[in-house]
């Protein structure tokens, strides 16, 4: 099928993305090929967004790009993986016309500079629904190294990186929350643009236990950890990372514990490998922060600052 | 986000899918990991199919599945890889109950039986409009030798596997064409669960100029090879390999000139590699069919029975 001028689009706008990777072949062929260097692994991602689940329909076509990129690399982040290359899909609507797919594909440059991957390639098709959009990223790290979800063991410190909350709460302001005018235009921005921890991801390899991204909230994403791992944890709501603005906001601290889409990285460091750890986030400069431990007994206990449990009904993340 | 019982879906329906898998990870991580053989080089494909567009709304989700991942194994194929491994992404309708996932899953088994790979990862996303699907799949053949679409030249026979038309004409009879009723339910068969040739592919490495798989119709795809390779064709209308069936219903000439869907692989051989071309089909088991060559002088030329002219307005093909 030629939708609109799918080849043009392909010529124009996807071509120039995919010139820095020999492996997209020019886009020409019927798939990409990569080398893999020997002793290393392959690392594979797939994450899909919807207008109106993922995105709101007001949002711009650059933002799009630079989100559906993000959750990617922040899944090869959490595996601690090195970004290669990614492959798009994209299912557009009527008024995903050339000037949107243009607007589109600069903000899919700006977003694979800012990682360090290239376009490898990718499908457009058309559909009569929302726009709906799918990215699989490709990542490499050495062959066994992959920091997984099931490694945390009773003990272990809980950390996450950057603060927590911010995402949701630029949500709420899409949604008419009201604050300070620069306030929400940094809310939003920490919404839209979310910042895959891609250095720390890769410092933390063979020193986290365990790591996951924060996308479905912290409570949620901790929940996977400790599913996997077959543990529990405590953590203390007055230890949760909150940004400077978030901090005298009402409900910020709920934000922190299950709002999504923050893409921090949440991840669990052994008592013998804290220092490492730390040292891990000092170069990739980022910081982390520790908000509870690793159980033997299983369950996650939230505690306020007296050491008395929280009652937290939402433990999910509906996006909106 | 965590809609309708998506972790459920993931334990009982695409666990099984991933248990040969060890990439996979037990579908329990944020990516998955895989180990490419020294010497060999990653192959990548992902084509995407939505309801009303690449398959009717009344398509049954055991088809739906054969049709996502066989159009991605058709497109290793035409590069002459071995299949390792998918990744799907659904974006789901309330229509997409548990129901419809558990029997989309079982089509998904029996395909990646068919072509030998396995499930790797995805995600399941929520859509207000019509269905959306879209796969990743990965491949893998010794580094250098991927057949690419530009490599035809001049004096190259152009071959085709299998018949051609065959899906068109199962498309027409789903939309109300009257034929036989035993041949009806062989061309929507032909239509509805394509036959990637992956062994011919591989069998073609080393072997084919240039190969490309006929999805968007003869005409199309070979004008992909013609772009590619900066060279002419010239096609021979009498010669197109027709089925049994499709022989003598009329129309089917100008579905195998244009008609999409066939995903059999259409690919050049030099003129010292005929024998060679011709073992490795022998040795896959399919038919392939020489029905023109290719020229120095740019142009795609179809030629009747008389050696004249054939004029044929479509050349593209959108799939209904």
């Amino acid at each position: 099928m030629t939708p609109f001028g799918e080849f043009d689009f392909i010529a124009r706008f996807l071509k120039p993305l995919a010139s820095g990777q020999p492996g997209a072949l020019g886009l020409a062929d019927d798939a990409a090929v990569l080398r893999i260097d020997p002793g290393e692994e392959l690392v594979i991602a797939k994450d899909g967004i919807v207008e109106g689940v993922h995105f709101l329909p007001d949002c711009s076509p650059e933002a799009v790009a630079w989100k559906l990129l993000g959750v990617n690399v922040s899944d090869l982040a959490a595996m601690g993986a090195r970004p290669l290359g990614y492959l798009t899909f994209v299912a557009r609507t009527s008024t995903t016309d050339m000037r949107w797919l243009k607007r589109f594909a600069a903000g899919l440059a700006e977003a694979q500079e800012a990682w360090g991957l290239g376009l490898l390639g990718g499908d457009t098709v058309a559909t009569q629904g929302p726009l709906v959009l799918s990215c699989t990223a490709l990542g490499a790290l050495p062959a066994g190294t992959a920091v997984r979800r099931g490694g945390a063991a009773p003990g272990d410190v809980v950390f996450v990186s950057g603060t927590l909350g911010d995402a949701a709460l630029g949500l709420r302001v899409l949604k008419g929350f009201a604050v300070a005018e620069d306030e929400a235009v940094w809310l939003v921005e920490r919404y839209r643009r979310p910042q895959p921890r891609v250095a720390l991801g890769q410092a933390l390899r063979g020193v986290a236990s365990a790591m996951i991204d924060v996308s479905d909230g912290l409570l949620a994403d901790l929940g996977h950890i400790l599913d996997q791992s077959r543990v529990g944890a405590v953590v203390r709501v007055a230890d949760l990372p909150l940004s400077e603005t978030a901090r005298h906001i009402p409900g910020a601290r709920e934000c922190a514990l299950v709002g999504g889409d923050d893409y921090e990285l949440l991840f669990t460091l052994p008592p013998h490998r804290l220092e490492g750890g730390l040292a891990a986030a000092d170069g990739a400069a980022i910081p982390v922060t520790p908000i509870g431990e690793i159980t033997a007994e299983a369950g996650l206990h939230v505690l306020d600052a007296n050491g008395e449990p929280v009652e937290s009904e939402a433990r999910g993340w509906r996006h909106f």
